[in-house]
């Protein structure tokens, strides 16, 4: 690691001189938790036992945008580099200090400023949860709709760092569907609004420009964010239909008739057979999991008080394919366990074909949908007989809405399965991508091919848009140590997004880029990187937001140690 | 005017070298007719005889994207300016060459390239004209739902460039709402794509950035534009309301239900009075205005087909407000008619006010509103009833369907009035702002009464958001020779523009900036500009990209002669 380019007890009276000394940390503690996000690449090395391979210099929590703009001024004075930090969800590696740095932790920044309901216009601070926003939005009559599984543990500003997606993003679309305008610091401390009144605006406009910079170009203090009406109704329906390609293609249909229900969930057949196994079926009433699991968050408002699902809050009992995949292999004590799954995960092309073949036959009836509608009450029931009518012209045999309640109790459950499978010394991960409809079937059997080759991998489609849908694999992976783990985990990245851009799909579809991804930034924006690196010199002149990141090569790059991501192409994405 | 910098003999020789000599021109006629578009104030000096006070080198027609590359880079290399040219019915100046340069007329480069119905996407080429265009999608059974007034005379990359709206944008959005991705030759003649597969992009996107950038950056050559199916009903409806106050109320509550009208227009007690002045008050049946004017376009597919519209095409006999407000002052012969029109207009306080007393008694019944809808069959029948409901509910009263079939027969009308206003000495022109619905009626009331103060002014409201609207103020002035009406004219501009940003009113809500707001940006964008000027010196660091527009100053700019626009508080919006 680069040794500080400042004198740390300079750095220190030179923070302390902004935001006192209350809000400065140089605890060991500190520097090692925000020195990572989720990205289960920094988890193998964690597991090993190695120490991160890149601290920041200090953290730092700012309490307004004027701080922040007087941080990032100073930190430019003395050459030091600025990572902004929300709740630490990421999956990419966006917030590792890979040339050092002050960490600026947004989250005492988490007010909801104003909530102007004759406009549907939320004002709000970048450091406040999810889970709070949604809460104090529900109180008032209104929902942002944007519900990512992470939703307990990001924050606002995070989604609009990353252009994030809920499982709602059909209908509300993507959070960068739904910014009125930002307040951002550039890297120069200037302090930016990119609000145009009512949507008009004369010239370009920047709002889209920094949504998705991940802190590169500068610091998302606060934002204006489009709202919606609390729903007054929700209607969830489970469907089977004969195979993935049939499944899309009704989604498609549906879509492009001007429907848009919120949830659209298609599980691709080792995803649905895996559904199977769970007691009931996925057919049960769903009594069996009302045990609320010690780590199961706290219900949002709204679920269980919608008139068509009083049903329990998310459960940890039994919810996730992944964790009945992973359970195949766990019988007896630990060292047994572990023996099991590496045997299982250690052969992928086999159990990928071996499963295939067994869950075609045992899920007879094909691939599993769920669709869910909400909104006022009587659209919404037009808008659900509708799409259904649809979805049944299409070949989808109804299953009635319990499937749909169990996914609706389970909604956030995925976050928290990754620490078992750590544990067990395998580990897994998700990518996804997205492309137009007729890329999709390319899309998802190029990748599930290139994955496959070295992973367990299963597939559902979700986040369907008029144009085209986005594709979430689940993979787990196996080897004996943790170099062996680190090349499987690049060697099945570089795959899966080499296959992607092939086939024209998106590298990213909402985790974002962070590390893991920037190599094939290239690939996706071709001569348009050039844009980029344009108005990175314009907004961040020194590069200290955030270096390294998006494929953005920071001028005097040392080699990035243990965070280089997939490696892969690394070249072609590097200008 | 600035001599060419370059040696005109010279200048064709490089230019005919990339697109040949049949499509490079220098002859006179051609220069002249390139040398503007409609902003009004051009017109004053065209009536008084003044030849333009800045007339391009060249006018070429490129054929492809390539050749918009090599033209850019030779231009470039010559240090001549590049000034795109659609369909040269902008009202703001943007295309007049204020330093000289090559205009590149795009009308040759037409192609839709293809619709991918399987995901509502039309790949289309930026020299389209409007109405073509939508001919085209509708023979497919597709839109793209922008429908300006100046649909005849307009192309899909002017639309693009300036962030233009059509008349249905409360149901389809801006032209902006419906960009996947563009085709761009920016300043260096690098060619690139902003689009991202399937709406997801890793990073920030550039598309926001292109679009209402006005040529300043770049070309636009082509563009993946979203489409939606071709509307199977149309249900039209006029209401009468008691005030404007009480009839945007009305349209938020729609607009905030989720309900999405595609028309929503509501007219101020002047426009509605004289809207009420016409054969039949506007409750007729329609039929007097049936006979084709000369001059009147051909209907566009679709209107006439739908079940609910089988009406006549636009006509231009007696159908628009502001052609009946001059009718007051026309009678007799062309000096009489001209004595009466300026003894009218010349004292706009004392007209607004009558006219104002007057209209309020007459239109007793208060302010017209047309709403219509559009889409298919069973959605928009029942979208329609909601929407009904909750006007009558907001006291809003049924007039039937006869006022929205009036007005979609006449749609199209406004753009073919000016000539009869300049023609008798007077001068009219629109002024479009925008607010959120909080700031509207300050907007109002503080911009017609700037406007009051020199012109006879009327508005109405339309593309209606849920975070906002904007407001369409139509004015007449008069003075008696071209001075005095450049004078009034620039006074208007200054003192409705400058009432707008006074209240966070936006300068332009669809027709763009160019060089009649320029002086006006950087009131709206304030600290944002500086990132204008960084990205301007990214993608066209020679600034040879229709220099002098959006505000963006020229390094080497000359005192700009008669085109300088409002002039207003100039310094002010420039750096």
């Amino acid at each position: 690691m680069a040794p500080p380019a400042v004198d740390p007890d300079r750095l220190r009276k030179e923070l302390e001189a902004i935001v006192g000394p209350r809000r400065v940390s140089m605890r060991p503690v500190d520097l090692d938790t925000y020195a990572r996000d989720m990205w289960p690449r920094l988890l193998l090395a964690r597991r090993a036992g190695a120490p991160p391979a890149h601290l920041p210099y200090a953290v730092v929590w700012p309490e307004s945008a004027r701080e922040v703009a007087s941080l990032v001024k100073r930190a430019r004075a003395l050459g030091v580099p600025i990572i902004p930090y929300g709740g630490g969800s990421g999956v990419c590696g966006g917030v590792v200090p890979v040339h050092g740095g002050v960490t600026l932790d947004l989250k005492r920044m988490q007010a909801l400023r104003s909530v102007r309901g004759d406009e549907l216009i939320a004002d709000v601070e970048a450091g406040l949860s999810g889970e709070r926003f949604e809460r104090d939005l529900a109180r008032r009559g209104f929902t942002f709709g944007n519900f990512p599984s992470s939703i307990y543990c990001s924050t606002v500003g995070g989604w609009l760092a990353t252009r994030a997606a809920g499982q709602l993003s059909t209908k509300y679309g993507k959070v960068e569907d739904r910014v009125a305008g930002l307040t951002v610091v550039t890297g120069t401390g200037e302090l930016i609004d990119t609000d145009g009144p009512s949507r008009a605006l004369g010239g370009p406009s920047w709002t889209q420009l920094v949504l998705g910079s991940e802190g590169t170009l500068g610091v998302i203090t606060s934002a204006r964010l489009r709202l919606a009406p609390a729903p007054q109704l929700r209607v969830f329906r489970g469907f089977e239909v004969g195979s993935v390609a049939a499944g899309t293609e009704a989604i498609r249909r549906v879509l492009q008739r001007g429907l848009r229900p919120a949830v659209v969930r298609l599980y691709d057949e080792l995803d649905t057979f895996l559904n199977s196994l769970k007691p009931g079926g996925g057919h049960g009433d769903g009594r069996d999991d009302r045990r609320q699991h010690a780590f199961a968050p706290a219900p949002l408002p709204g679920e269980g008080a919608l008139p068509v699902l009083p049903g329990p809050p998310a459960s940890d009992r039994d919810d996730g394919p992944l964790r009945r995949l992973l359970a195949l292999g766990r019988r007896g004590s630990r060292g047994l366990r572990q023996d099991a799954m590496g045997a299982l995960l250690s052969r992928p092309r086999a159990v990928n074909g071996l499963v295939g073949a067994v869950a075609e036959k045992l899920a007879r009836k094909g691939c599993r949908l769920i669709i869910g509608l909400e909104g006022a009450r009587i659209r919404t029931e037009i808008e659900a007989a509708l799409t259904f009518a649809e979805l049944e012209r299409a070949g989808c045999k109804d299953l009635g809405e319990e499937p749909g309640k169990q996914w609706l109790a389970h909604r956030y459950a995925v976050s928290y399965k990754m620490s078992p499978a750590f544990r067990d010394g395998a580990f897994v991960d998700t990518m996804e991508v997205a492309s137009s409809w007729e890329q999709l079937m390319d899309l998802y059997h190029s990748v599930r091919a290139a994955i496959g080759r070295h992973a367990v991998v299963m597939a559902h489609f979700s986040h369907a848009y008029p144009e085209g849908c986005s594709i979430y694999f689940t993979f787990a992976g196996h080897a004996d140590d943790r170099a062996g783990s680190e090349r499987l985990y690049d060697a099945i990245w570089r795959d899966g997004l080499e296959a992607a851009t092939r086939v024209g799909g998106t590298i990213s579809h909402h985790h974002g880029v962070g590390l893991l991804k920037g190599p094939y930034m290239f690939g996706e924006h071709r001569e348009a990187m050039s844009l980029l690196h344009g108005l990175k010199r314009t907004l961040d002149p020194d590069d200290i937001m955030n270096p390294g990141k998006l494929g953005l090569v920071h001028p005097h790059a040392p080699e990035v140690d243990g965070s280089g991501g997939a490696g892969g192409p690394g070249g072609g994405g590097r200008p």
